[in-house]
């Protein structure tokens, strides 16, 4: 076996109310990486939105752990009634997304997000709501239902402790969803008007592709206009079915693709199908790439 | 950590003069996969060849003693005196290559097989050639030219052992090479003189891309034609480079792409590659695949 083997994998993206004291975000980071098992892949400290954003991976338990971790530091160090920033925000551990990898499913995240938001209401007294597919409600799928009010005028009772918010430390929004794709296809246009017409055609939310939401935006330094977008399940809508569906509507303005950009990380399956789409492949499975069967599991 | 740590990583592809004792073959692969460490990816047994192909990997010592386990059951068992098949051939286990996989270089898997040729002489009284990136001398990096003559009739001396022959097993041709990547682009007509013509102008050896060869085949059982290729360093000439020239040669002739096929085994990198150029990726680089990230090294 020259394979390491690999258990399930979880992603954690974690964001923190706090994008300003650097110092407080390191501290939150290493008492997520405290949590033996855990690997930090990213940490994005926003000072307009005075918010950070930590995703984190590893084993189920050791996820589990490593979110308690930085949310004790956040709860112990963030005080939300001093806080201001232009985004929504509930708590100062605000949002906690659990997300399947390697080996595990959306079930097991939502099991992951009940344990953990069990222990952040116990070992914090911070009342937790639950999202998306850890949500106890269909209206409380959306994030924005369960976070409306924000801190200051919550609207919704938890669904964990509470009905009071923590006096500075606010509630936490845990949950747990696939992984989302963050990605921009620029055009080779300084016209808005375009972007923001394509985005409109594909977005699921005016009847486009299913699981894209869009917006058209200028990216003013280089004089061209983008097409933003968030995929929600790239299994079912995949990158290339949307670069695609974009290409085709610019086309249609008689504008041309200038590139793309990936924000984030993205799951290797992406980019396996895209290959495999592209290149027409009759017999492609991911058991054929190498690397692969070096990783699998026995 | 979440993320197993990756020891450098080595291919073998032995290549056995036996393909229709299904027990023998099955013994080599035993014999090989018991060097602790080692993985066996493929098995490939050809009975009108009468050849087989082993494909394994794993740390290179493991790979080294699991090629020299599966060689001394081939030199046991194959008696090459009675041996009969359309291939090639210059001993039981005929042609012994290492690749380079994650962490490894060339230069590593030439010292393997220097290593390992020596082991083989020692142990077993085969006489060794080495070829391609392992070969002493310029002509002998052709592994034809090694071979020239065959078991029966051996035109070239050996480079380790020898001058003559084992009775029985013959010589060992060993090697270190890169990756190759054996892809298939099938053509929607039946007209296998387009593949041919198709397959001339793209092949190294005529002048087309560097690190091709190109055959054109019929493929009578669905009345198509194929250009089959062999990608000898697909970092030099990419899969999606060999697919659109194919696609646009194909164009000039009427002719559309029906499919590709990937033979055996390819390595990510080759997808990755082609994902990002489809999809016109300005940022891309392998850090922003999530699994690339867990599996890193520290």
């Amino acid at each position: 076996m020259a394979g390491p083997l690999i258990v399930p994998s979880i992603e954690c993206v974690a964001n923190f109310s706090e994008g300003r004291d650097a110092a407080i975000v390191r501290a939150i980071e290493d008492a997520i990486a405290s949590s033996r098992g855990v690997r930090v892949l990213r940490a994005e400290r926003d000072t307009d939105h005075n918010r950070s954003v930590i995703t984190f991976a590893g084993p189920p338990d050791a996820v589990s752990e490593g979110a308690l971790r930085g949310i004790a530091v956040a709860v112990e160090r963030i005080d939300l009634r001093g806080h201001a920033g232009v985004h929504p925000r509930m708590g100062a551990a605000d949002v906690v997304p659990f997300v399947p990898l390697e080996g595990a499913t959306l079930a097991d995240c939502v099991a992951i997000a009940h344990r953990t938001g069990q222990e952040i209401w116990k070992r914090f007294e911070v009342p937790v709501y639950f999202y998306e597919a850890a949500a106890q409600s269909p209206e409380r799928r959306m994030l924005e239902y369960c976070r409306r009010g924000g801190f200051e005028n919550p609207n919704v009772a938890p669904d964990l402790g509470g009905p009071a918010l923590h006096p500075s430390a606010g509630a936490c929004i845990v949950g747990a969803r696939k992984i989302l794709i963050a990605f921009n296809i620029n055009l080779a246009t300084d016209d808005v008007g375009i972007a923001r017409a394509i985005a409109r055609k594909i977005r699921a939310s005016s009847g486009g592709l299913p699981f894209v939401k869009a917006l058209g935006l200028p990216l003013a330094a280089r004089g061209l206009a983008q097409v933003s977008m968030n995929l929600t399940d790239f299994e079912q809508t995949p990158l290339h079915v949307v670069f695609d569906a974009v290409a085709r509507e610019a086309a249609l303005y008689g504008v041309e693709i200038a590139g793309s950009e990936i924000i984030g990380l993205l799951p290797k399956k992406a980019l396996e199908d895209a290959a495999a789409h592209y290149l027409q492949c009759e017999n492609f499975a991911s058991g054929l790439v190498l690397e692969n069967r070096l990783h699998s599991l026995e």
